[in-house]
């Protein structure tokens, strides 16, 4: 049997390892205290280690570790520690010497990951563990006394608070130029008119703009949603410690205005027990990505033969490996699929958080990845669909063909009855007898003669005309937040402005 | 083969209905034929049944019909349809005797529907129409001009949404209710020392009620979240009709106002295609549900015979059908349990929502059963929450007797030694070494002579022991959010002014 | 403020108490009393009640109670206890004369319930109590005899099983009558030709046949996956009692061969404890519930005036409460929709078992009703499904002048190259350059000269026509399980032969 | 600000790219015809480019791209290619000197993979077009033949799989170490008794290997539903071709056999449509998972100072970066929490499936990276639940001392009078009783004299005091399955021979 490849990493299968074989179901301690051996002579002491006589068994620390997804905090992790030398300095608890050498370490430390040359150590477990660590083998002894008053429960929060609010910034940006994409091709096609469905039966004609600003209007909340969970993020945990808080004189405040958050977090076992501000988030990213995939569906049945309403450009499109003639509009099928993870990332985060007692668990380890995948494609996501809305034409000649199938203006005639008199349970059996009159002949509405409607229902004058056939109807919408084309017209002013944008 | 029970309806079978046979595999339509005779005999006309020749076979009348559930939307959809028909008459739209014989005959329904007395029909669908074809039956052609103006799809907004806003004020409530219940728990019971726990293990000493607290501070963001949910879908979709707005003169922002809304909403087609309200909505609950069932798993851990920390009365235990001594905290297993039907809403409805093409499709009919039992579920968890706090009693003595085991001190002896100069990282590995002493031999930290302490550091000095014991460690704590007496002391302050209580 | 409703039970609200008004924050345990005394008074004792001294409160019992929805399993309770007291008294356990009393009364009382006279109390909590506190009214001391050598642990994992038991059966028959309905609509449409769809886009013409039953296909695991599942849980737990067994000498062999079960359950703690074949069971709901909601996409895109391919009788469509032409597929789309709460119900259950410690926790009440709902639903589904199959008729009309447009022969003029000799890579290309000559010159490639061809790859001969259009793209497949008409033709004697239908 | 680091894949962010910044909302266009030149010149056409103008923009690039992750699918896929070049060839498709440069070409190129030298290009898309465009780089014509007959859509099935099948293997095998690992850990503690719980209260007593079988049982089922999903998936899809077969003579029962199959699957489209062996794997999957959270659950609470029951070693545990004195059983809090991500990727495949039409759709490239984590995160749980059980001690001393609290002995005592022809249910209450007693004299039952048992019944004789402490308890179990001695020795027998161990 030929070997067989797997991932070595979940998601990004980088080497080829085979998949590894089950070791045999031998005695498993003979071989393990020879590993333990070697392992302890070749492995670095844990910086908790005081209390402990072994090094933990290779499986555990590979189960373990962190610091293949943790390193994406980096940023984050030497910000706070910057800040939290800062304070310890001011408060007398190390040195302005200390401080200074802390500071000038964790610089060189960035400096080295960001050009690559960091060496990310599993055995070090975690990125803080990392960063520690390297600064203690740059500077020496202010290291140590950098995780003063500082636990990694109380740290960790810290950091990912501090990401998840850039997140949610650069989340919101990609928002705003999907809001942007879509405006401008409203105002590309200001007045085309598209049949409007409801059960993807054809219902009433609307104006493209007006379809398109109903895809605006979901994308500002979900923005505004995220902005609602950023503020309510944006609290410091820091100073909380392990979970009880601490005796050293510590300033909360200062660390906490240095790092732009509103204030600290009023209690410190709340500070490390709970991860809802990620439940929120997410949340919020999988409400974006429900949406997203309702424009997805949209655009790829629009996409289709059948109705034939889009023409996405080469450059958002791909072909088939085996049928020469496809053009598929490949980027809108993955926003639709993608949103499943979306939510997959979701459900993991409230499963995890489920039933933990209070304060920190080792379970919440596992908070991050389904926010880094939530957030990476979210992103993705985003950044897609306002591509693909700059690479789309509306075929308004296919489209203008369309618009006389499926008695659009039916409703307009009741309405048109109404107006006459007519209670609108009446009006609407008149008009759907007036329809089944049509669909028996292969006509329009438009097409039957007054003597016609009038032998349906005798109140029909000649008038009814003007409201027959889909520009009739759409020029008869005057409601607030209708169709009408003042209406529409009204609301692109609105968020071009809004969006600052130009017509 | 004994026949075999089955619900009629899905988790509440109130009869006893069996198992439904499944009819044979023969030809179907002979049979249908017959019985569609029957039933189109034995059937009104659907109020939308103009161009319709059959009616729907019993199969699909029973699959698609939502009368039993969307009932519950009687009061919200009466108080819309009133609302709606003042608008139509102030606009000239009907008449004033028209609205005034359509709000009396509502007064009618809404009486009789309190009462018991108003017969739900499948046959009329929905809420929307069993109401209006009663007001029909009632008031005669007035009632037929209720729906001017109007469709099931932004009216079913228009109920939920009010429906929605107050459920959310019933959640918060019992939000407050239960974070008063912690409060006065925390206040009863000031000065308790607890072991504080990560990872299960014994950690640092903390004071009962600043454990109680970090269960009431994420309560508060809770609350907050389904606040800002609250105001995002406080806006009407009335007027939006089918999808499109209408060409008739109403005035949508005088039923907005009328109902409480803060405007109406600016889109049509948004406002009947998005669910993304109640996505938030169960979205906050869920995480409320997975706050709830760590304090589930809390009580219920220090319930079991190994915490023994806790007493719950009589009066929230239930006992074993078979084994005679048992007492279980049931309430809290079963909040903890119901956090996962809560989830399991949010994800139908994320499922339901993912993928649909613009504005209304009949998926979406699917919308409210997730709704009203995560409402239902969350509001009974709040309560028996609450319930369960009022009715537990905590073992001083059993708590008294367990805290030297587990060096809860440890860390405030490590700060002892920060505040002596030693590096953190080097206090840490001393009293790691320290705390491996006592459990060879057994003992406590405060039980160390200050020669043996000294044997592992010579810094340690007599006022270490102002720093031993869980009541001085308690003592030592100072820093902002702290398990400190006094910092704990002005959190209950903060929250008993908060929540208008008394000491 | 007028008054709300709400829904006094989840999911069917069948009554219309206002929303509860929370009541005040006012010391509550002076009210309590009264009410506690109240209670007491009123309250029959629970049957485990012995070393209890309070009932427990209302908001508890209404909260932990279970016989709203567990009384669904009435039947399959009363099957277990007849088998419980038969062995009991084989056993000697108790008389012969116990055991005829206890078998009369369960007779009784299953009259009682299936005649809709049976008086289910919420005081006594579950199925179980109730009948067992009914027969002990009714048949006094032999009914206390019945809980001998039995807990609820393992009667209600009994009951459950033995009604996932016959819930499978009756879904199994569902998915075969679907089988048949697409059979014989496949049969119906023998030789009609439709296109093949890959993105959305047209990809190749297939045999409707083929595409049928790449329906029955799943359908076919689906049926496959729940008898794996149901021979599985086959197994009886009766006998675990609490958790341990008992001393008792019981026949654990006889009253699983009196249940139909393949054999007891070997261990007890197991027995009690999991609740994977549930986890099972709505796992292949959902597999299924997919399956069904793939289906429900298609029909409704088909049904659409884009696609046109499907016309629906009225018999199993809707109408539009404001726009009088719409005739809606209601049914898919509800199939398509259903699917989200089977999957919500299976997240539901895979939440509340996470992280539980060993044995009977509380939280596994939780496990029937999500149970409950995705059977009835997923039945719902599959009725609907085979009743919407057989109430279509394809538009041959449409479908044929459909046909020309998306190239659908472009990869059977590959397949013609490669027969020539071409390696596949370059007639891809070929036939790629073709297809772009088509798109300038919107023609069919059938429409294309053999000169025009040459001049794109001199391989083409005038045997290519042979190749070109959909009727001779068709003849040409011929692979195992290809849409070629033999190919097809003798699957469906094959699915015609298994479901026992006739051409 | 400082700049922020961001993963720059999904789940292991190897780089430090920093959070990209959006883009200025500028004209678009003018920079995309600059890039879109600059691309086209430094890109490769596509394979399947014959019809395309342009090259998709990089964003598209990045966001389609599977190459990242596909490419642990590479040894499969070279399986899958080197089978149909060899069917090719017997069929006269290519000739025997192309199917041998194939497999040459596929041996290189497999070779320069595991040597980690194959240069993996986002450009080429996936990993199927890699190794088909590396192949004609290396051989040539005979490379583009490869896809005779084969389309990416039947062929990443196939792969698919293939790789199931082996990861499904190495689960099991997994499972079965496990398993034995517990079977070993209940041999070396054979007679140790420990509490078994109800409600996390204390209910009776059990042997330890009646507890730890309690765990070995559920893993047989996972391993047998794993194998059922086994069987399922094992049919081939290759041949199907894009979705409709091919007319080219493919013999497709000889390359389902080379490759292991069970046999070609029947329907093309089915073929290439459907994901539900991935859906049932994951379901699969989600099950162990959760069984394993319980077994952490356990376990983590065992481990806590109030259990005390189990003593991990330090090669399992960790310790904290702040409180020295902590050992925590770090591995079962992730294998508990891991369970979440099980669960979650079990909910992205369903969501991605749900409402999908026909064949395939780009969504479906998604299918990928939930299983690859899933397997890889459900593998790293049994390997460490392995470790783990290989690396406790059970507390017996401590354990010991605990087992007189809790009445464990009540039900055996209830049985007692049953035996003496007490109605259980009065038994029941007697015991109850005797239960209160002892509670308000704060003893055992065993303590009580006879004559204070008599006090309460009169039934109590002297040999009551055969079935009162846990060790006669245990000695009284007999039933099937329960936990007396001679069952459970049975049970340890029944499992050593069937994982092969020896006692």
């Amino acid at each position: 049997m030929e070997s067989l490849s797997f991932l070595s990493k979940p998601f990004s299968s980088s080497s080829a390892a085979p998949f590894p074989r089950p070791t045999p179901l031998l005695p498993r301690r003979a071989l393990s205290s020879v590993s333990a051996l070697h392992m302890s002579s070749s492995k670095e002491a844990k910086l908790w280690g005081g209390r402990f006589e072994d090094s933990v068994t290779d499986a555990v620390e590979k189960f373990t570790e962190s610091i293949s997804f943790d390193k994406a905090l980096y940023s984050h992790d030497i910000i706070g520690s910057r800040a939290h030398a800062s304070m310890l300095a001011r408060q007398g608890l190390i040195t302005d010497d200390d401080r200074d050498r802390i500071l000038d370490g964790l610089d060189v430390i960035r400096g080295q990951i960001e050009r690559g040359e960091f060496v990310w150590r599993t055995d070090r477990e975690d990125v803080h563990m990392n960063i520690e660590a390297a600064l203690t083998d740059l500077v020496g002894e202010p290291a140590k006394k950098l995780h003063t008053a500082r636990s990694r429960n109380d740290q960790v929060c810290t950091d990912f608070r501090l990401w998840c609010r850039d997140a949610i910034d650069a989340i919101v940006s990609r928002i705003r130029k999907l809001q942007a994409a879509l405006v401008k091709l409203a105002v590309k096609n200001e007045n085309l008119i598209v049949p409007g469905y409801t059960h993807m039966q054809r219902a009433q004609p609307v104006l493209l703009p007006h379809l398109l600003l109903a895809y605006v209007e979901p994308l500002e909340r979900d923005a505004q949603r995220l902005l609602d969970c950023r503020a309510r993020l944006n609290f410091c945990p820091l100073g909380a410690c392990a979970l009880a808080g601490t005796g050293l004189p510590i300033d909360r405040f200062m660390t906490s205005e240095a790092l732009g958050f509103t204030g600290p977090m009023r209690n410190s076992i709340d500070a490390v027990s709970d991860r809802d501000f990620v439940l929120e988030f997410l949340s919020a990213n999988s409400i974006t990505a429900v949406h997203l995939s309702r424009l997805g569906e949209e655009w790829v049945l629009w996409a289709s033969e059948e109705f034939g309403f889009i023409i996405p450009s080469d450059s958002v499109s791909t072909g088939s490996s085996i049928m020469p003639q496809k053009k598929n509009p490949d980027p809108m099928e993955l926003v639709r699929g993608k949103s499943a993870r979306v939510i997959g990332d979701l459900v993991s985060l409230l499963v995890l958080c489920k039933g933990l007692p209070h304060a920190y668990n080792r379970d919440l380890q596992e908070d991050k990845e389904p926010v880094f995948d939530s957030v990476k494609t979210i992103m993705g996501m985003l950044e897609v669909s306002a591509e693909f809305a700059e690479n789309i034409t509306y075929n308004q000649e296919r489209i203008k063909a369309a618009l006389p199938a499926g008695h659009l203006d039916a409703t307009t005639l009741a309405d048109y009855l109404v107006k006459k008199g007519i209670p609108f349970r009446t009006s609407h059996d008149i008009v759907g007898r007036s329809v089944a009159f049509c669909v028996s002949r292969n006509c329009r509405l438009e097409d039957l003669s007054l003597d016609e409607l009038r032998s349906i229902s005798p109140t029909f004058d000649k008038d009814v005309y003007e409201y027959l056939g889909v520009e009739k109807a759409i020029k008869n919408f005057s409601s607030y937040g209708s169709t009408g084309s003042e209406c529409v017209s009204g609301q692109l002013d609105y968020w071009i402005a809004k969006l600052e944008l130009s017509r």
